[in-house]
């Protein structure tokens, strides 16, 4: 197997995705094999810096990026030769089985459509993310960002990708669907909550267990939280301020560490024909490593494969 | 002035009502009269319990209730000696000067465009809440749940009421409004708030800001932020379950304590043609009496005359 790496990506690369790519090659066995793409000239120092030997890694030198404020469509199709292009390009003619980077968010997005496409059957891809559950383990939210408008179709087939990563990557069994809404009660929500809810109760592909509101986001329960590219957005944002407020104010506790995005590593794109991973702009070396380690599970578990039969 | 008080409604009525206007009209002057409306029989025990004459306060006495789990439109059709029914009956016919529950939020919500209406030129009316900002004060948050599908039009006018409602009923000077947005760059966003930011940036009623996003709900320079309310309650709910969680695990913070909802009381209704305000379900006696004086505030502020004026 081989896992592709943008190392350009980042507001910390290619130090972090350099140092993360280490970190996590100790981990990895002998066939999983990284793939760094990117400038290798400024890889090397930081191999030598570490006294690691980097000709055990396999190598894409480029010198062209796509920063953060690129616009992606542009960057993408009139930068061939950056990191993020090339990945893909790799990434579409197999000769990496994955690809992961953590920059410019829009240009991964429209790169993964671009090149190895979105999944028959598939009307959107989704960005999943992950969300602490107040006990133990992790919720998968989505979608949070990919799909600022949703039609109930959308939301029905979010349900379908979150239960298959739930259950294939993260191993839970009969993941429980919710839709996140404004009311328990299946008569309430928007138009498209509404809608969504009346397709998704009927679902035969996944377990739904109906409407949840914000203030149960974290309960133990729940596998999987389909909602709009949009309110997906808001809530995580939300979340992460929070997070953060209580890393400044000095509150220590075991809940609130696993809002940390280091431990999960990065955000998949659900429902595009290979694994592609999107990284937090703020990664460091750990949470490069847990994107690399996630691109790994993507791959062995065939997620994608599942994803193909069941939307045959 | 007469401030109309539901002493029904709530999780803790009747006992949490009278024991919060009792409190505040501690601090109410003498022409601050409470129209508590409900059921006398059971409030007159209260009263003496707490060594207070009742025949200071004004009764208007009924025995039937709408409860939390009522069909609003019926419970309010069918129910007209309900406590709510008759505090909006007594507010059209200017019995009382402004309407106060913590009972069905629906049933407040449809009783006031039943009874007093909406202002004549408001599509639809906003429930506002407040939002603590990191230093200090709060923010005003609307819609969280009276529209849970907005056109731009109506994310525009919440730009407005929000505006007036912070700067007649908070002092606030020139309020900054703010859109909520999965993006800070104009074209960000989903179709509304695309359309809703190109319509309040040519907005003449108030000091438009821009775009924010999840993360940025507490910041200090923000006086109002603006969207629809499927978005407003689901970011309502989710920093609810946040502060429930730093209190359950015993974070003492100046800023999550003001999270709080009893320092403010309840969430006003902004344009209807009369101060009314919901309060929480599980109003303590303190929250009443914050309704309470948030009632005084708003007929004291003639806000709803504000609000007629910028609609005419």
């Amino acid at each position: 197997m081989k896992i592709g790496l943008d190392i350009m990506g980042g507001d910390f690369a290619p130090n972090a995705t350099v140092l993360g790519a280490i970190e996590a090659s100790k981990v990895l066995s002998n066939d999983q094999q990284l793939v760094l793409i990117g400038n290798k000239e400024l890889a090397l120092p930081i191999f030598e810096q570490a006294g690691i030997d980097a000709s055990l890694f396999e190598f894409i030198h480029t010198t062209e990026t796509i920063s953060m404020g690129e616009h992606p469509t542009k960057a993408i199709t009139h930068k061939p030769n950056a990191s993020i292009s090339l990945g893909f390009q790799l990434l579409k003619e197999g000769g990496i089985d994955s690809f992961a980077s953590a920059g410019n968010t829009g240009a991964m997005l429209v790169g993964s459509m671009f090149s190895v496409k979105t999944v028959p059957g598939v009307i959107r891809p989704a960005i999943a993310t992950n969300v602490p559950r107040l006990t133990s383990g992790f919720s998968v939210l989505l979608d949070v960002g990919a799909n600022a408008d949703c039609k109930p179709d959308n939301l029905l087939q979010f349900g379908i990708l979150g239960s298959l990563y739930a259950q294939h990557v993260y191993s839970s069994e009969n993941p429980a669907v919710a839709l996140l809404n404004i009311g328990e009660e299946e008569e309430k929500g928007n138009m498209l909550t509404n809608a969504a809810h009346s397709l998704m109760k009927e679902a035969q592909a996944f377990n739904f267990i109906g409407n949840i509101e914000g203030r149960d986001l974290f309960e133990d329960h729940i596998d999987v939280i389909v909602c709009d590219g949009f309110t997906g957005n808001v809530v995580l944002k939300l979340a992460e301020s929070f997070y953060s407020l209580t890393v400044k104010k000095g509150f220590k506790d075991p809940f609130f560490d696993r809002f940390n995005y280091e431990q999960y590593g990065g955000s998949p794109i659900l429902g595009v024909n290979a694994p592609v991973i999107i990284g937090h702009g703020i990664s460091n070396p750990e949470a490069i490593k847990n994107m690399i380690l996630l691109s790994r599970d993507m791959i062995e578990s065939k997620f994608v494969d599942k994803v193909k039969a069941a939307f045959k």
